[in-house]
């Protein structure tokens, strides 16, 4: 695919990050269903470059655990979860979680890359070698890297018997390469540790302000901004009342909360249904404002 | 809530309508995944005031009637579900279908209504008397209806024993009011019926123009428009591909083709994802516009 693509799936700024809480699946009747909900939970972060999940615990730290683990096993590429996943109970319904087929997926060849993600498998004096799921190992020479440490690589070369790599930060990857899962204990800890990194913060809520009313102003935001943080609230609680619980008034931590769905034709939408809904409009106003301010 | 409210679920035009292929369903493994996948199309058509969900054959007809069998379950009010909606092998997992809770499904009055679906439980030489799933039954003087039909009706008044109603087409409810379901023999025949009364078709596609280069003209093209078309392709075949197979140029039925997702992270965006995506941007749209040009 060519890079000047408008399809090409760029890493580009804002990065976007999401937040749920924890009680995302506490009223998902059984495991399965709690599987489900958290799998659509990263098709649509996925969908849409989401670079992090952030889940934060407004009922239990088990269900913030279970999110957490089954958003991990569906990040990690298909030819590595059974050497980078341990086995667990809470993945027992994993056969129903949604493939991503995201670019570390599948071959990057499809977008003209030459980066693939890895496990090391052994190593000695002078090489790691490196499980990348192709016909061939890979190899790092003068890196004695632990087993079973994960890594991305560009494949910089090629013997008769392994494909050379040289290790890169996901970060130097120019395409999505997938999104990493932090839990924090509180929505509070989680504001707080975004605000110290800059993050611009916007939540969503059925109670805000009606896009159409913010999104020029919106969309000058972004443009510049490094990381956009969106904030979801639970199926019990909206995220004014799960700060005020928590002791915070949300609107401090927020540059705007933002009502996306006008004239909502059912009583209440769910986190998962939001996710979709917010990521996909986010997603089109950055993208025009990128491709209009450029 | 207030009528002049941005949240208020008015029935406004542009309508809106969707196509999907009976093909949604092949690719799932069992009926719970069928029904699964069917629920969130619902959920979807439901939270954006779709009135009218099209299923189009492309595979088996029986795929199409399990997904019109499941629309139907979930459009039905509870309180009439098991009046309305005869037994069905189909409807095993009715169960996990999520539940609508649009203004018909709830009590109205938190909309300030008194329309009210029922079901004609009996009727005598006068009156035909309705189950409405209130306290009192409803009662309809002076109009003999079949027991069993499906009416929809305003309260007028009040006896000891009755609430007094006035049947109403469901048009002249002024909020959304549910979906209806219908069958096409095929993709052509589907847009065949549309272009003659008068839709405007938009097919949701890959391969279309980039949503932001057409955004501003289509906001122009929806506001006046009565009914709009949005056209979705299956798992395996994108639309052109389809209507292709049936012989015809999808570009000639459609206005537009247009891509929703610029630089979308994964392979393939499943239907049902595709239809909340496209849903919420046109949503967003329609609102916008009319919202400016009024």
């Amino acid at each position: 695919m060519d890079p000047r693509s408008e399809l090409y799936p760029l890493r580009n700024k804002p990065l976007i990050s999401i937040a749920i809480p924890s009680s995302l699946v506490s009223e998902a009747p059984d495991l399965r269903e709690k599987t489900r909900k958290v799998g659509y939970i990263g098709r649509s972060a996925a969908i849409f470059r989401a670079e992090e999940i952030m889940v934060y615990v407004d009922d239990s730290d088990e269900n913030a655990e279970t999110i957490l683990k089954i958003l991990e096993y569906q990040e990690a590429p298909p030819y590595l979860k059974r050497r980078i996943i341990s086995r667990d109970p809470v993945l027992k319904y994993a056969g129903i979680i949604p493939p991503l087929k995201i670019p570390s997926h599948i071959n990057p060849e499809v977008y003209g890359l030459d980066a693939r993600d890895g496990v090391v498998e052994h190593n000695d004096e002078v090489k790691s070698v490196v499980d990348i799921g192709l016909g061939k190992k890979g190899v790092i020479y003068g890196s004695i890297l632990p087993v079973k440490t994960r890594i991305t690589a560009k494949i910089i070369g090629e013997t008769q018997r392994y494909y050379i790599l040289k290790p890169v930060s996901k970060s130097d990857v120019e395409i999505y390469w997938g999104f990493t899962v932090k839990k924090f204990d509180s929505l509070r800890s989680l504001v707080e540790h975004s605000m110290r990194r800059n993050y611009m913060i916007v939540g969503a809520s059925k109670k805000g302000v009606m896009l159409y009313r913010i999104e020029n102003e919106l969309a000058r935001t972004l443009v510049g901004a490094e990381r956009l943080l969106l904030l979801f609230g639970g199926p019990r609680s909206d995220i004014d009342e799960i700060a005020s619980n928590g002791g915070i008034d949300i609107k401090r931590y927020c540059r705007y909360i933002v009502n996306f769905v006008p004239r909502q034709g059912v009583e209440s939408i769910r986190t998962e249904e939001a996710v979709f809904i917010v990521l996909s409009l986010v997603n089109y106003i950055k993208e025009k404002s990128l491709m209009y301010t450029t």
